[in-house]
C-alpha cells in the first residue's frame, strides 16, 4: 500500500511523480535542498512541504545518481519511510553506494522511470510524464519484498509499466538506448552551432528529430555519463570505430579519380544498412495481417482504394504487376490484426477484388 | 504559367509533386523507366502515363543526383518541355553535369524541396509532403528567367516556400542539416541492431527520434552521400575529432582512480553544451512577450495560474523568490506576442498579480 509518499528532490521527475501520486489520491510530502524548487512544486499542487509526523509508506529519492547513496542513508537515519526507491538514470553506482552506506538496504529498490523532457526543473513537470512508459526496477540481492512491491505500486499509480532488470543489465541497455544516443545528438547539434547563417532555412524535421534531446541540461547529462562511464565508453568505442571507417570512406569518395570508390561506397552503404536494421528495433511492434487487392488499370483506382481502406488503419506495403507484362496491379495491404476482418469485408462489399488474408509478424517499417 | 507538368521519375518525391500539382489543377504526365512505378503513380491519381503531344510548360526530373544531367539531356533532345527543374538533394554535381551535357542549360534551374519520408517509392507519396517546407532553387549563371519563374510557381503550387541559394552554398548547408545528421542517426541505430534482447523495452521517444531517419533507403542515401562527398567529408572530419576526444574522455571517467576526471568531465560537458547551442538553431523561432506574475504562498496557486494561462499558449520560463527570503514567488511567463494582450487582461481580471509586459526575442527553448 502506498498511501503516503515523500518526494526528496523536486526537479522534473520528482515533481511529476508527486503530481501523478496526488492525482491518484496519495498524500504527498515534498523536500528539496533548494527552497525555491520545493516552493514551486508545492505551488504547482504537487504536495506539501515540511516533514511528515511519522514514516511515510514510500520515499522517492529524485536526485542525481552520485547523491542517491548519501541521501538514502540520511533519510533512513531519520526513519523517513518504510521503504525507499530512486529515479536515477543509472543503477549500478547507486546500488553499490546504497549497499555500502545505507542502514537498511533491504528497504530500498533502485528505480528508473523511462521518461523525460528537454526542459528540467519542477516548472516542466506534468502528471502524465510516465503514462504508458517503462519504469525499470532493479532489486539487489538485499532488496526486500515490501520495497519492491511499493515501488511497483507507485509506478502503476503513475500509469507506467514496471519492468524488473538487474542493475548491470539496465546500465548496459541505457548506454545504447539513451546515453550514447544523447551524445550523438549533441555531436550532431554541435556542428549546427558552428554552421553559417541561413542554416535555419534548410532545417527540416529530420535534423530537428535527431537533435531534439541535445537540448537537455549539460550538467545533468555529464553526471549521467560519468555515472555510467564504463558502459557508455564501450558503446562509444564501437561508434568511434564505425565513424572513423565511414569518414575515411567519404574522404575517398570526395577525392578525384575513381580509385577505391567501390569499396568506399560499400562501407557507406553498410553503415546505412545496419542503421536501418537498428532503427526497426525502435518501432513499437504490433500484430498485423496482410492481404492483396487486384486493381484494373484505371487512373486513380489505387488512390480510391487507399482512401476507402484508411479508416481501418490499412497501409500499402508494396505493389507489383499482377502477372508479368500485365496491366493489372496487385497491391499488398497491411492492417492491424484486429481490424483485418472488418477491412476485408468492407472492401469486398464495395466491389474491390480482395485476395486471401495472411496474418503476418510485425512490420519492418 | 505552369498549366502542364511532366514528372520524370515517379518515386516518393516525383509522385508527391504530381499529386500536389493535380490538386492545383495542373495537367500532369508521368514517366519512369520502371513500368510498375509509373503505373502505381497513375493508379494513385497522380496523372497520366504516356508522352504529351507537345512540350509541357515544365518538366520535373525526380531521379538520383548522378542521373540528372543525362536525363535532362535526353528530355531536352526530345523537346519535352519549355523549362526544366529537378529535386535532387545535392545541387553542385547535377549543375556541372547539366552545363556540360544539356543542349539548353538556360531552360534548367536546380531545385531541392526540403521534405521526405523514411519510406520511398510512389506508395509513400502524399500531396501534402511539401506544405510549409522550404523548396531551394539554385540558378546557375546560365539559368534563364522563365525556368526560374516556372520552378518557383511549382514550389508554390505544392505549398512550399521557394528559397534561392548558390548550388555550392546549398551543398555545404545540407551536409550539416541533412546528410551528416542522417549518417549520425545510422551510426546510432547500428549500435541498437547489435544490442541484446530486451533492448526494445528500454527504447523511449528520445532514441526513437534520434534514429527515425536512419530507416531511409540505404542505396538512395549512399548515392546522396557520394554526390555530396566533399561537403559531407568536411563535416564528418569535425564530428570524428569531437567524438574521438569525447570517447577518450569517457574512457578516463570509466577508469579507476580520479586522475584526469575533472578535465575529462569538462570535455564531456563542453560537447553537451555545444549541442544545446546547436539544437536551439533547429527550433522554429517566434516573437514572444514575457511578463511576471507574483504568487502568494498557497499550495496549488501556480498550478491554477498555469491552467488559467494555458489557453493563450502561455508557458512558464522560470520562477524565483519575489524577494530574498520571501515566501512570495515571482513566475516569469512567456506568451506568443500576438496573444500577450488578451492573456494579461484575462489574468489581471481574474485577480492574478500581473507585472509589466516586456516583449522579448525568440525563446532559447
Amino acid at each position: 500500500m502506498v498511501r503516503s509518499l515523500l518526494v526528496i528532490g523536486t526537479g522534473l521527475v520528482g515533481t511529476s511523480v508527486a503530481l501523478a501520486a496526488r492525482r491518484a489520491g496519495v498524500t504527498v510530502f515534498l523536500a528539496d535542498r533548494d527552497a525555491t524548487a520545493v516552493r514551486v512544486a508545492e505551488s504547482l499542487g504537487a504536495g506539501l512541504t515540511g516533514t511528515p509526523g511519522r514514516p511515510v509508506d514510500l520515499a522517492l529519492i529524485a536526485v542525481p545518481p552520485a547523491q542517491v547513496g548519501t541521501v538514502l542513508r540520511d533519510a533512513q537515519r531519520r526513519r523517513s519511510a518504510h521503504s525507499y526507491t530512486d529515479v536515477a538514470g543509472v543503477k549500478g553506482g547507486p546500488e553499490r553506494d546504497v549497499l555500502r552506506l545505507a542502514p537498511d538496504p533491504a528497504a530500498y529498490v533502485g528505480g528508473h522511470p523511462m521518461a523525460g523532457r528537454e526542459r528540467s526543473g519542477p516548472l516542466a513537470a506534468t502528471a502524465d510524464l510516465f503514462s504508458g512508459r517503462t519504469w525499470v526496477l532493479t532489486p539487489s540481492e538485499r532488496t526486500g519484498a515490501e520495497a519492491l512491491r511499493n515501488a511497483g505500486t507507485l509506478a502503476e499509480l503513475c500509469g507506467a509499466v514496471p519492468v524488473r532488470l538487474d542493475s548491470r543489465e539496465h546500465d548496459a541497455l541505457v548506454a545504447v538506448t539513451s546515453h550514447v544516443p544523447h551524445l550523438m545528438a549533441s555531436l550532431t547539434a554541435a556542428r549546427l552551432r558552428d554552421a553559417p547563417t541561413g542554416t535555419e532555412t534548410l532545417v527540416g524535421q529530420g535534423v530537428r528529430d535527431v537533435t531534439r534531446i541535445a537540448a537537455g541540461d549539460p550538467a545533468l547529462w555529464a553526471d549521467i555519463v560519468r555515472s555510467n562511464a564504463p558502459a557508455v565508453a564501450a558503446v562509444l568505442r564501437e561508434v568511434c570505430d564505425d565513424l572513423t571507417r565511414l569518414s575515411a570512406a567519404v574522404d575517398v569518395l570526395a577525392g578525384s579519380g575513381p580509385d577505391g570508390h567501390d569499396s568506399a561506397l560499400r562501407t557507406v552503404t553498410d553503415v546505412l544498412a545496419r542503421g536501418v536494421a537498428g532503427a526497426v528495433r525502435t518501432r513499437p511492434a504490433g500484430a498485423f495481417a496482410r492481404f492483396p487487392v487486384i486493381l484494373d488499370r484505371e487512373p486513380g483506382a489505387l488512390g480510391r482504394l487507399l482512401a476507402a481502406a484508411a479508416p481501418h488503419g490499412v497501409v500499402a506495403d508494396r505493389v507489383d504487376a499482377a502477372r508479368p507484362g500485365d496491366d493489372e496491379l496487385m497491391v499488398h495491404l497491411r492492417v492491424p490484426a484486429d481490424a483485418a476482418g472488418a477491412a476485408l469485408a468492407e472492401l469486398a462489399a464495395a466491389g474491390w477484388n480482395v485476395g486471401r488474408c495472411e496474418s503476418a509478424p510485425s512490420p519492418t517499417r
